[in-house]
């Protein structure tokens, strides 16, 4: 088997196109993507990409769960496919290329091949995971980690959105809820391009990340519960301010992570306070402790220490607290092979490259556990993700869509 | 000019029914109430009062902030009326005596004299002043500040909510926009009834609260910027979280007002995160600030105080911050005259009272600019208010509404 060539890249002003085409849905108000899933535009975003997919003659299956599997057949029908992806669904104010850049650079990559009169051995699956943000529907990377046997479908289904909307009934709703059992598939890899959503690259003029390790993660669900009162007539002994619990516990995390420097991070970056009036002191709160680690014991003892300091916060406020975690991946170790494809394809091409720890988690994360995987990154402007104003250079994203190519292409075998 | 006799009583189940009666309007999720102003549910809590109002004889009168006016005639055509009342609106999460026991208290005074057949030289009216609470629309006690000159009328229409629809609009729309330009009425006197929303009468045993303070306040709104960015793969140096500035915020509001005590209380009540999601820092924090002292110096170095401590909190978070007052009174002191003739009734009655200080801000504060103001106070359970387990015993509306009664014929002078 050889490797391909050197001069083989993908086309990126396609790329580029593409990826604009596909911001225009689900617009958001400071020129990023509000595209949440299983919204309408998350439905609109999926037809797109669906008539892409039929045009490069390639064929869908659609799993219980909504993901989108688009192949191109291979020349052996009994060679396990080669699969390639990440997410169309954006963050509330999210960017353009967080999870799109690495559908529609596999996409194009598909669309080169065809280009190129290129055939390979085994089929090559373009994938879109569903639900990578956890944004409206806890826990992140849903769907690849019911793929992966993290979750049960059913638990998955029950997830609810703020307004308590299931995830199965919006899935049917928006007519996206395959017939495919999930999980069935069986994979020789899986490979996923993604935008570093950190500073590392960009500020070490590095072209590619070669993705070794995932940080782990907790998402614990704090409420607390005190004593809606008035503001102005209740002594300041007799409050049970479940408002000041919630900012406390917000000081804690962000120690305890600065405690661990440079290998942790830690924030609350989603509250609900009720009644929410001016003049009332908060009875309850609910918010989302998240906190990484690329190390398991760190991550675990961060959690032990805010779970016991919460108890210590409560206690001298006189309220109540109940946690439960809603989200949690542990640290993550890719297959040594792909992650070699990756580092030799970027090698190769020329590409500028450094190991890196990917910060965010990624439905590659799941996949991890039942195939073969690795990731590219490639830089985005600032370290800036999960904002509207995350940017990424034409040439960022032909590295790492190219980097993409030939590991994808060099492991699902070109016939010559 | 006689004294009420002490046997001059209110008929203290009748108030209890109708108090009753409204709390069915804009029912809360756990026994209390949301009839938020200018809301379809204070519409009806409106008409209700308006049918009440006409059965007992009385002549409305609606002015352009929708403050509802109730006339029963006094012999004298030139005599100024004695003003009574509160308000019908309630928190989002509210009681059923915040406000409402003072308006139906009004009212049970004129049934009590319809029954008696009390005549009095000067006419009485019973006021509904439109938008108490401040939750819907800041600042609180919108149309009594209006009444009182204190806010234009014109600037309290375009006050937002948090849909952003105008007091102005919803008013109209309820149809509740009356013609009578507003502040035009002259008032002999001025008395409110209301219960403590404080724990001091309760925990004393006493009666009857006299009012003879009230606490002044400021409601600043403060906005953090920071910037949007990935929970997971953004390194702590490089954060900026407008969520862990207002924790900090939140602490240092609880610091000042327990560096103050006694004589002084604070908290933040009301908080707005965006974008909100549980894996992106906040890039931005919307909330109101609420501190309040009976000692304007004090009120106003606490202030001081807050906004250095934010601005030293935001240098270190290198986040951006505006403040920006939304609510504001002085300190109070109720008129002599008035504030006697609420303690020697509740003395001539045979109630136990004491001279106490409004923790809360009410429509008596403002109107005490324009004319000779008083309050009356009968204590609620623990203290508690603006929370739907609000309890008051119907012996304690018995108690107030009393002595508002004698306050109010004795000022009204009654015609043997
Ligand atoms: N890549 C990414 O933003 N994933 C969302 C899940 C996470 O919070 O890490
Ligand atoms: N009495 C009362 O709850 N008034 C609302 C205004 C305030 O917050 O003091």
């Amino acid at each position: 088997m050889a490797a391909p060539g050197e001069n083989l890249k993908i086309n990126a002003d396609r790329l580029w196109d593409s990826l604009m085409e596909m911001a225009k849905i689900g617009p958001g108000v400071a020129g990023g993507n509000n595209r949440q899933t299983l919204t309408d535009e998350d439905g609109e975003g999926r037809k797109l990409f669906q008539k892409w997919c039929e045009e490069a003659g390639l064929e869908m299956g659609v799993d219980e769960m909504g993901t989108m599997f688009a192949t191109r057949a291979g020349t052996d029908p009994d060679a396990l496919p080669v699969y390639v992806g990440s997410h169309l669904d954006t963050q509330p104010t999210g960017g353009k290329y967080d999870g799109v850049l690495g559908v529609l650079g596999g996409l194009e990559i598909i669309r080169s091949m065809n280009d190129l009169g290129i055939k390979t051995k085994h089929p090559i699956v373009v994938t879109n995971w569903t639900n990578e943000e956890g944004t409206r529907f806890a826990p992140a990377m849903l769907a690849s980690g019911v793929f992966a046997g993290v979750h049960e479908r059913d638990w998955a289904y029950e997830r609810t959105d703020a307004e308590g909307k299931r995830f199965g009934d919006e899935l049917e709703r928006i007519g996206w809820k395959g017939d495919e059992p999930v999980g069935q598939r069986k994979m020789k890899a899986f490979f996923e391009l993604h935008i570093e959503q950190g500073p590392i690259l960009e500020d070490e003029l590095v072209d590619i990340g070669v993705v070794t390790h995932g940080q782990g993660l907790w998402w614990l669900q704090v409420t607390l519960t005190g004593k809606e009162s008035h503001t102005g007539s209740t002594p300041m002994p007799k409050r049970r301010n479940a408002g000041l619990g919630m900012a406390r516990v917000t000081e804690l995390v962000h120690e305890v992570a600065m405690d661990h420097q440079p290998n942790a991070v830690g924030a609350i970056g989603h509250v609900e306070v009720y009644p929410n009036s001016r003049n009332v002191i908060p009875g309850k709160t609910v918010f989302t402790v998240d906190i990484r680690s690329p190390d398991e014991k760190t991550l675990n003892r961060m959690r032990a220490r805010i779970e016991a300091g919460i108890e210590t916060i409560c206690d001298a406020l006189d309220i109540k607290f109940e946690i439960e975690p809603v989200g949690h991946f542990a640290p993550v170790t890719f297959d040594e092979g792909c992650v070699k494809a990756i580092r030799d394809a970027a090698e190769r091409l020329g590409y500028s490259h450094r190991d890196i720890v990917s910060g965010a988690g990624h439905d590659a994360c799941w996949i991890n556990k039942v195939a073969p995987t690795a990731m590219v990154m490639c830089p985005c402007v600032d370290g800036l993700s999960h904002n509207e104003a995350e940017e990424i250079t034409k040439e960022w994203a032909q590295g790492g869509a190219d980097v993409l190519f030939h590991a994808v292409v060099e492991t699902a075998e070109i016939v010559e």
